[in-house]
């Protein structure tokens, strides 16, 4: 780490060329492309890690094309960091159409129906094939609400499961992805801590926390990041999977999460709501019909440098696709631009202070008031 | 003028503060935006002179927002200039929804069915209070095809609301945009020669040449274009509206038009087309699949430069907003650098060889060979 702060943590990722600080939050490029902003708006936005899935682009266009085309970043024109969730989470969300057996998991394709089948690894060889940056390992992302013995079957399955895809992984020629172990257990802390302990045992390059964010209330979710952190090695990176809200980000940093990706603040700026310091804007109100002030007058991006609330109404109303590519590029802002702020406050033991001042800003919902 | 070849010209217009370079092709932006492409994008790509249709943005947001945003250029964050259409061409397409007199058009909003009505003085207003830079009067843009006497009477009324245009804007307090006569007339020469004269008796910064790429063939619609810019002062700017095609660009360029505007390349972006030096190129044939090219390997355009045709394929296929972003950009980069290409052509007094050439290519097929 480069500096701590209480639980939270100021680090370097380094991976293959590439080099990440740490908080990060990675903006969700489900098919090779973060929805509505292509690869070079993102790299200007200062995005240095992308979160790709697995599972969509092994379906589409196929591991093979974009091991052709020289890998991911060569494949989509990216020139930062990528991180591959291991399709696992895709899979089991699947429910009707996948059937898990202890090698790994059958499922048909959401897009043609077609049988297909991961096993952790050939998971390992599908991330490898996409030329990824950070592999994840094939897990059971357990649903909540479900009782003790199903988790605890579910995590000795997706223990199994690493330990197996670890294997795989050493026996795969340089150069090649780092790997993270996934941590789960529902909200049961003794799974928590066992898993989190048997992935260490194994031994990853990173950690992440899944199985969480998947409907539980906030008071689990924070119990159950709490306790995994505590078992997990100071030196390792660690990743909460698929949070989640700012407010969540700076909890998450809080409790010593490195790393974040959610869907919220491009889908949210696709629906039309941005996310401002004073809190959520839902930008197609009438009331913002003559607001001439940018999305959010604290903000330094380039869409609140040049364009008015009222104008991105304008297009929200007109169906103009430049509202969803111009709210989104706000609301990644709002994000990378909130774990570069967490950073620095880190690094210069302010973390607490940053952390409340954001919060109360951002929960006065001041946003809607003016 | 600042070059002549034969009939073609390259000129300078200089507009309030800004100055365009003439041959010149207007981006559409209907609403205020440009589709799959803001402001910023389109200034990056060199775009100087926009379009927008007076119609859809004084339905909405409405021509009061507008001003109350100090003008189109504020409201839409856009540095460049701004020519605004009339919105008789909308008005006349909605058909049954609209009714004609002397005075004006009544017409009902295709949004709500709300009854409007523009008259020649009105639409001068709204321009006006949009801030354009160049103003279009309101005219009857006569439907493909037609009688002569339909034609004829059509064309009287345009005249008439034309002078009416010009005395109108000679009582509105500076700064107002110029103001642009519109020559219709079908497919008949003479009332084109009419149309054209009586237009430059009353006097008009500039002449647009309306009414054509209605539907007629494309030997009348150049047989006009000839006619009319016979007639016209070779001091003034002149628009082909609604024109076209590469290829159109190219023939309308060699018979002395200044100014063009089409939805091609960006419609034909949101719809998989790319324009290339060697044709169009639909791009998400499965052709293209492991096609690692760009676009256009003869193109200097940043999405050449960073992207394929296999990566905006699989774009397209997955539904990405993304797909017609890239491929929007390219083809204005497209249309923009062909004109500019051609005003150098001109100036170096090389036009009928640039012509010729960039025919040879674009007809050539080769895009979709490889």
């Amino acid at each position: 780490m480069d500096h701590t702060d209480g639980l939270a943590r100021a680090g370097t990722l380094s991976i293959h060329d590439h080099t990440v600080e740490t908080p990060v939050f990675m903006p969700v490029g489900t098919a090779g492309s973060v929805k509505a902003l292509p690869p070079d708006d993102l790299a200007a936005l200062g995005a240095s890690l992308v979160l790709a899935n697995t599972y969509h682009l092994y379906l589409r266009p196929g591991a093979e094309i974009v091991r052709q085309a020289g890998g991911l970043h060569r494949f989509c024109g990216w020139n930062g960091a990528v991180l591959t969730d291991s399709g696992g989470y895709q899979v089991f969300s699947l429910q009707d159409l996948r059937k898990i057996d202890p090698d790994g998991v059958t499922f048909r394709s959401h897009l043609d129906g077609s049988e297909h089948r991961f096993t952790p690894e050939s998971v390992v060889d599908i991330q490898c094939a996409l030329g990824t940056d950070i592999a994840m390992v094939l897990d059971i992302c357990t649903p909540y609400p479900v009782d003790h013995a199903v988790a605890a079957a579910d995590l000795e399955v997706t223990l199994e499961w690493a330990r197996r895809s670890r294997l795989h992984h050493e026996s795969v020629a340089s150069p090649k992805p780092a790997l993270f172990g996934i941590v789960q257990g529902s909200v049961y802390p003794d799974l928590r801590r066992i898993g989190a302990q048997r992935l260490i045992e194994i031994g990853f390059d990173g950690y992440a926390i899944g199985g969480l964010s998947v409907g539980e209330p906030k008071e689990p979710m924070w119990e159950m990041t709490a306790v995994t952190t505590a078992e997990l090695p100071k030196e390792k990176p660690r990743y909460l999977m698929g949070v989640g809200t700012p407010e969540d980000m700076i909890s998450g940093i809080g409790l010593g999460i490195d790393m974040f990706d959610c869907v919220l603040p491009t889908r949210n700026g696709r629906n039309g709501t941005a996310f401002t310091s004073r809190g959520p804007l839902a930008v197609k109100a009438a009331r913002y019909a003559a607001d001439f002030s940018p999305l959010d007058s604290d903000c330094d991006c380039p869409v609140c440098h040049r364009y008015s609330r009222a104008y991105i109404r304008h297009l929200f109303n007109a169906g103009e696709i430049a509202a969803m590519m111009l709210t989104t590029r706000h609301n990644l802002h709002f994000y990378l631009s909130l774990v570069r702020r967490s950073r620095r406050a880190i690094a210069g033991g302010e973390w607490a202070d940053f952390a409340g001042e954001f919060l109360e800003r951002y929960r006065s919902g001041a946003a809607e008031e003016t």
